[in-house]
Formats: C-alpha cells, structure tokens, sequence
C-alpha cells in the first residue's frame, strides 16, 4: 500500500491512500495518528484522482532519527577528499521536523547562509510500533514501511560545526528535509536490502548504488537505536551512498543551485522531485542577514 | 507567572498557574497548544493544593534546540582533562522529546549501556511566539519564559560518537532529559543573564555559576539559530557551566549511579530534583542486553 498525505483543497492536508492513480481518503486527522492508530481507520468514501490533488510530505514525525555512516562507499568518498571526520557507523542525529518538505516543494537556497549545498540520498524506515530496548529478531514488528529521503546540507556549515563534534545546523535549516512522495508498507517492498537508489540533478546522475551496500541491515540499526524509544510514526534513516557533491573533483561544479531540480529515486518505492530556488522567489524579498556571533 | 504540567489524578495531564501553593487549572490540553494560542485561554475555575497534584515535565515542545559551548568554563574544564573536541560556541543538535522527564521522576540508569553517567546543568528558553530569520534585536518578541534542564549525558558513549563528529545517542536515552519544575515567564525573571546557578548531587555542590558568564547573550543565541525555525513552545537551552563530573580528578567518584539525588537549581526558577534508579528498581525485571553492531 501507498500511504499519502494530500491537499484536495489548499491549506487542507487529508490522508488516504493511493490505488492506481486514485487517492482513497482515510478518515483520519494526519499520518502520524494513522499510526499511532495502528492503521485501524476506515475510509471516508470519498476519492480523488491523483492529478487533482496535491501530494505533500507523507508524515511529520515527532521524532526524526537521522543515521550516518552505514554505506562503507560515502566514508571512502569524503575520505580520499580528506573530509574533516571519519564518518563511521552507528552515529546518530536528530534532524528537525520543521524543515520537512515534500514532494514538488522548494528547496530554498540561503545564500546569506552557504555556498555549499549539496544532497544525499537515503532510504528511510517509518517505525510503526513503538518499542524501546528491542534487538534485531524484533525490530521487523516495528517497522511499517519506508520512503525517499534528500538529505540537504550545507558543507560549510557542517565543516565548521564539526569542528566541536556535531552537525546539525546545516542540514537543520528551513526547506532542507525532503520525504515522499508518499510512504510504501513493509509488505510491498519485500527485501529492503536490493533496492536501487540513483539520485539525479537536472537528469544528470549524481548518486547511484544498491540498499544491498549497507553496512548494517536495517533491523540491527533499527534495534541499535532503540533505547532512544520510539514513538508510533517516527522516521530513522539509513545514511547516504557514494556520489555528493563534496566528494567530487569539482565540488563547486556540483553544489545546487537555483534553478536546478533534484531527483532522488529508490527502486519498489518512487521519486521524489524538488526545485531549489532563490530566496527571492520563494519569497519575493531579499534574504535577510545572517545573524552573526559578536566578539 | 510560573506556568505548571500537572496530574490531579494519574494519567490525566494538566495545564495551570501555580499561585502561592495553589494551582489554578486552565482550559487548555497541552502547554504546548497553551503557546499555541498565545496564552489566550480562560480558567475552568477548579484550583488544586500544590501537595495534592504531582508536577510533570511542563512541555513536551515539538523541537528541543540543544546548544553548547556558551559557557567558556565548561570549555576549559574540558580542555584541561583533554576531553575529545573542543566545546566551540554556537554547535546546536535536537534533543531526544521522547527523553524528557519531570520533576521527581528518576533517572534510570541502563548499566548495558553506560558506566560514565554524567550530569549537566542548563537554564533553557521557551519559545513563544513562532518566529524564522530574526535578529537578536527582535528575539525579546519570542521568548516566553525559563525552565531548568538536566542534561543527563553518558560519557563513554559521547566520547565514541565524537569520534565521527556528532554526539546525540549519548544525551538521548530514556529519562535523560529532566526538565521543570515549571515554566517560569520572561516578565518574572527580569535580566536572564544574572541569575545563579547550582547543581547538587546528594546535598554535595558539583557545579555553581552565574548565567552573566555566558559568552553569547541568550537573544543572540536564539536569534543565531533562528533559520532552523522556531515552532511555539520549543525550547533552546544554552550550555552547562563548569563542574561536570567528566571535568573533576576522579570522575568515577563523581559519575551518577543507582540511589544518587540530584537537585539542579537556578536562582529565579526553582529546583529541578531527580533520583537516580536501578533498571531493576525501575521495571522490576533484568536489563535488556544493549544490542551490538554485527561484524
């Protein structure tokens, strides 16, 4: 099953599900409650066809894990361009829920804030059952299902933040967490570790590499981070593959910029389309001024 | 105005005003949807004695900023046990919302996971008015009030995060987020940047400073954070001061374990208290084994 949240009307967000080009309302107020409810809800009657609506992002979290590390191919990437860190397995970040978009929204580039935009695909689990110190034999009862993640981020920002050990503000910053196009259950995807992932800018192929290369399957990541309990809805992803833009001979060649469109693909699952744009047409003001550290 | 979270009866959460020993309730479910609608809700008339309800952590925000490095101290404490990184201001990640505790309630201890149990006070902001992009001359329009924060981290996790350049997991394990005892108004507490600040573990002093040490001022640090967005009623908290037991000669006389009390006070505020317990005292069963990487 294809899980959607749409708007039939703008400024409306339903929920349903989505049958051949056909979207099936859910009686349910949002996605995350279409968890927490198990799936137990009935449909409200009504469809629409899938041209006349507008898809959104599939589920707002209220916890977002974001993983690093688990694809061996983007530690030796940004190793041979001697990256400030070694990006080894099992760490963990939260990324923020207000940055979510989804599918067909702008990414909207901050040029007061970076020059270094750059993307990651990755494939994301959405936890069904929450649970909490579970291990890897019973990390499958929670897993409901999965979807396209582009993890937007700032190189210059994450350089500098890593120099005190973390990163999170540059991929943290308004429009930069893309998720859809919608949510596809566990029991459609069968084997979440051959699915293929390519990412394309402007149909250029930029990224491209198999779930099978992960490091860790996606039941013993799952569990590993169980004692940070889950709640019914959460997202936890599963880190990038080969291919960023910082990695490359030219980087600078390769960062985004308005005017480019992103597309991030994973096999049985879908594609997720996005513009990036300037702040002047996002908003029709000039960008204001990054607020700076005094002294 | 010292706003409550509080249960009359157990499982059933409140909103109020705690007024001289007494709780006056308010008409609204959630403290967070009590910021939501600017503080514009009426009382149901029904008041309560202080000894008669229990207090609980007074939000659950939808995004808790976790900043470090604004107290130089802490810097330099660390510096001189040649901690792992140096502590930069300005670093920023989310906290665990599924990790917060109230008053009162324990700390449990998950001994599969760590032995370097650590503690670390912090005054936190409450955002009020949702706001993106401002500077710290407009930050005053956002903050809502104060509240006291325990930033319980475990140490020999943290400093094996660190090594990739993040640390999260370390700070995100069940109840280790304290925070209370309530949400103390911007307009009571006059200058933020003069208020005293103490940690107590068993009675003994651990840490004791002053929010005028901080090295960036709490406008300028909302504001710095600002294109991450701010919803109503995050919370932004603003660095631990020195005394840290990881800090101390012999940090494994200092650690946190099963039976320690901690009080973490600031002057203005009140005192946030926290057992500490046994993961047998708390669930009366064996610890699950912490799940390891495979290979």
């Amino acid at each position: 099953m294809k899980l959607v949240t749409f708007d039939a009307q703008p400024g409306r967000q339903l929920v349903g599900r989505l049958d051949a080009g056909t979207v099936v309302e859910f009686d349910v107020p949002s996605m995350r409650e279409y968890f927490e409810r198990e799936g137990q809800v009935r449909e409200t009657g009504r469809t629409f066809a899938l041209a006349d609506v507008r898809l959104r992002a599939p589920i707002v979290p209220r916890k977002f894990f974001h993983t690093a590390g688990n694809f061996r191919e983007h530690h030796e990437d940004l190793a041979r361009v001697d990256w400030s860190h070694p990006v080894n397995k099992g760490i963990v970040f939260f990324q923020n829920v207000d940055a979510i978009i989804g599918p067909g929204e702008p990414i909207v580039y901050p040029a007061n804030l970076t020059r270094e935009l750059d993307y990651e695909l990755e494939l994301a689990v959405v936890i069904g059952t929450p649970g909490r110190f579970f291990s890897a034999e019973q990390a499958a009862e929670h897993i409901a299902g999965y979807l396209v993640f582009n993890d937007i981020t700032a190189r210059d920002i994450q350089r500098r933040e890593m120099e005190s050990g973390v990163f999170s503000f540059s991929k943290a910053i308004e429009t930069f967490c893309p998720i859809g196009p919608y949510i596809v259950t566990a029991d459609e995807i069968g084997d979440p570790h051959d699915l293929d992932m390519e990412l394309r800018v402007n149909g250029d192929i930029r990224q491209k590499s198999n779930t099978a290369r992960m490091s860790v399957s996606i039941p013993q990541l799952v569990a590993y981070h169980s004692p940070q309990t889950y709640s019914a809805g959460d997202l936890i992803t599963t880190g990038t593959i080969a291919g960023v833009a910082a990695s490359t001979q030219d980087p600078f060649a390769n960062y985004l910029k308005p005017g480019d469109v992103v597309e991030a693909e994973i096999e049985r699952i879908g594609v997720l389309r996005n513009p990036v744009i300037s702040w002047q047409d996002a908003y029709g003001t000039d960008e204001p001024p990054a607020e700076q550290w005094a002294g």
